[in-house]
């Protein structure tokens, strides 16, 4: 493979070259918003969406962006063309730029990466474990930078043996540090939190393409629903549907269900599958 | 003045030159800590409180310190030889470095940082508003760099025409998002937050010089504790003793009162006379 290329602020350069002011609001105050998409076989999955959200957290935290959303849909084919990675995640990151006073904001500098990215086969066929962490991410509508909490839970989990973390406080869940969760109850009813979580572009595909087959529920979750779930997934760009197979003492069963498996069928088509997904157009 | 010279893993290079990967867990996750002290006519204050709040920052953060305290204080002598500015603000910043997979912690980079620093006298000596803001710092024994929230919230604060907010959860106050708050009660008891706030260096002093003038209680600080006090400021290494003479609605007076001009003077004297500096040593 050819050496990675970035874009900074429209400048293409190679990806281990590209640096940023030790000044920047990003570096200085993790003050920054970010996005992300796949692209599978050289087709960018739900860069539309990913791109409606990245101008919405840059609007709540008051970075104007530098381009147009075409100047960027440019850049990112640009970087496209340049990387040729078929199989890759990109990501669009938006910092806080070089301040006049090191707290306020200043120029924004925008990032575009894209690095090779494969499917975790082994994790989405045979689940995960999790535990609960007490948090709730504040601002939790953004995108930012800002994951020093899970960073920080990761080393709990693993420490328990567990995948990650899923943020519980005052008794709801609300996500974990990097994916939406989902439970499914005894009667089939698929239930995802809807307050105060990251609007996860997966999740939304998810939610639309279960409506026509099972209930279901937007809402507040709570621990207790967790205890009585009968299955239970998270979601992500990268993670696709990842079968949770136990929180804390909470054990789902020894291998996903019947509903995450005809869910994970689904998104499959809807991502993956070529025909099917030209075919495809969710509104 | 010459051009400024910061250090970047103990290489001393110009300010405006230096930068770090855009990989640097800083910037793509704001995963990094830090600590500030400033220098009065070319002596470090307090630098010894501020390294030892840096170790243990950095390892509540799981960032390993690439160099020995005697080095550190070695390379800060070197750049304020470099820099020569007898008044200013020094920063150690300390950052998750290049992460493997994007996310886990890498080889941390340190970064020293120096800039002219001037007392802001108009506030110091006329006092400032602030107002509330509902938020509690996770983590709050560690100097990280998560200010999002607190520069979130100054645009509050402008809009209300304060100087900027303290934070308030579950009724009890906190921290300022770059200061301590202490309340003065009618009884002339010095009152601050003990729990959950970052540990000032600039606190600790005025603790300690408090104590033989006046009653002194650290301990959890409600609404009511500030609705009832006669007098409030706040302390910080750039801000010294500020006076706050209104907090929302409750207004402490015109000017600061008598206990925070007391306080003022003592802290006047242990930073900025020469001689009454090298002749006082707190434990």
């Amino acid at each position: 493979m050819q050496p990675l290329k970035a874009i900074i602020n429209g400048r293409l350069l190679l990806d281990n070259e590209a640096t940023l002011s030790i000044h920047d609001l990003s570096v200085t105050r993790g003050y920054g918003i970010f996005d992300y998409f796949k692209t599978v076989d050289g087709r960018p999955i739900f860069w539309e969406d990913s791109l409606d959200r990245f101008f919405h957290s840059a609007q709540l935290m008051d970075l104007p962006v530098p381009y147009t959303r075409t100047e960027l849909k440019d850049q990112i084919q640009t970087l496209m063309q340049a990387n040729q990675i078929a199989d890759s995640g990109i990501k669009l990151l938006l910092t806080g730029g070089d301040s006049p006073d090191g707290y306020s904001i200043g120029i924004p500098n925008l990032i575009i990466t894209q690095h090779p990215l494969q499917r975790n086969a082994d994790k989405e066929q045979n689940g995960i474990k999790l535990i609960t962490y007490a948090y709730h991410r504040p601002f939790s509508r953004v995108k930012s930078t800002d994951y020093v909490m899970g960073i920080q839970a990761l080393k709990k989990a693993k420490a328990a043996g567990a995948e990650d973390v899923v943020y519980v406080q005052h008794g709801l869940l609300s996500e974990c540090p990097r994916a939406n969760i989902f439970l499914i109850d005894k009667d089939g009813t698929l239930i995802t939190p809807e307050e105060d979580v990251l609007a996860g572009v997966t999740r939304r595909y998810i939610l639309e393409m279960a409506r026509p087959h099972m209930k279901v529920e937007t809402r507040n979750v709570t621990l207790e629903d967790m205890t009585n779930a009968s299955e239970a997934f998270i979601s992500s760009t990268t993670k696709n549907i990842t079968p949770v197979l136990q929180i804390d003492d909470v054990v789902y069963g020894k291998q996903p269900g019947p509903h995450t498996r005809m869910l994970q069928s689904l998104l499959n088509q809807l991502i993956y599958d070529r025909e099917a997904a030209s075919a495809t157009h969710l509104p």
